[in-house]
């Protein structure tokens, strides 16, 4: 690889100053986070940029993991990437996923995260209105407290969507697999 | 989880002194890896543990990435562990991926790697003979030197199994997307 490769690393920092104010922030399974009231997103795993921290969470971009070529192709078409002017409201969601689940072998996992629980195409007709990035934690080392973590950005007439396409994915069979789910809400 | 987990992470020293000894070190694509005498495999990310290190490797086991249920059921009543007293032979052979294998979708990469490649077939061959470990690099961080480094234990009187195993898997379609790889062979 010649070019220098985009930044794949990122760190999520709540404490009690930074670019995103939170408006909520909840445990929907397991334990929750500590209270904070803003969060900031950096390049890279600088553990220490601002002062006064509460928590940190890491996690890295990195290959698909169950996306088909064709619904590759309908998520290109359809999706829009972050930092849009309209989307002043985001959400950061870390969540964990059982033992049972890792346990399972790729054909076993698509079966449940699509055929069953439609995660693609459930998604995919709340775009573009909702842009998402994915961030894989587990594989970052032994003492990760999430598996993935998903940061969203919509405009503020949209959260109401955003509300729905969360009830849905967390009413799928995929979501028996999940056991430890924070939703935090930033404008 | 509540049971205490298995170590995920290790770390591959190379230095002067260790546990096992480099017979030959040699790059087949790509640069090489420095000259050093004996390996060193530790639990965890301790990255000074010993001195004189000439340097220092770290992957971590993870979920089976392309495996199908069928397939692990064979492997699983096939395949030994590490550890066995008459493997006094082992090989450690990192390698790294091109950006254009990590851009394919899901179905691409399986469709290169098993229904093309062979890769689970061919080494089914040669189970419970070369006992293998994979470790993943990639999501450890964006400075990893290689994205995957598995390790292989076998009996001397079956390293030319295992040569022939090697053969088969770099003329195969998903070597064309290997840009690194060093062979360490050590007892």
């Amino acid at each position: 690889m010649i070019s220098p490769a985009p930044s794949r690393l990122f760190t999520f920092h709540a404490g009690h100053t930074g670019d995103w104010r939170i408006k909520d922030l909840r445990p929907i399974k397991g334990s929750s986070l500590d209270i904070a009231t803003h969060i900031n997103v950096v390049d890279g795993a600088d553990l220490e940029p601002f002062a006064n921290i509460v928590w940190s969470l890491r996690g890295i971009t990195s290959n698909e993991r169950y996306v088909t070529t064709a619904e590759k192709l309908l998520l290109v078409d359809t999706q829009e990437g972050l930092g849009r002017q309209l989307s002043t409201c985001a959400a950061l969601i870390p969540i964990r996923k059982t033992a049972a689940w890792w346990s399972l072998t790729q054909d076993e996992r698509r079966e449940i995260f699509e055929e069953q629980s439609k995660h693609i195409a459930i998604g995919l007709q709340y775009l573009p209105a909702i842009a998402r990035k994915l961030h894989h934690c587990r594989d970052l080392g032994t003492d990760e407290p999430f598996d993935f973590i998903t940061w969203f950005e919509f405009k503020a007439s949209d959260e109401s969507a955003f509300d729905s396409l969360l009830t849905r994915l967390r009413s799928s069979p995929e979501w028996d697999y999940v056991d430890r789910e924070v939703d935090i809400r930033l404008q």
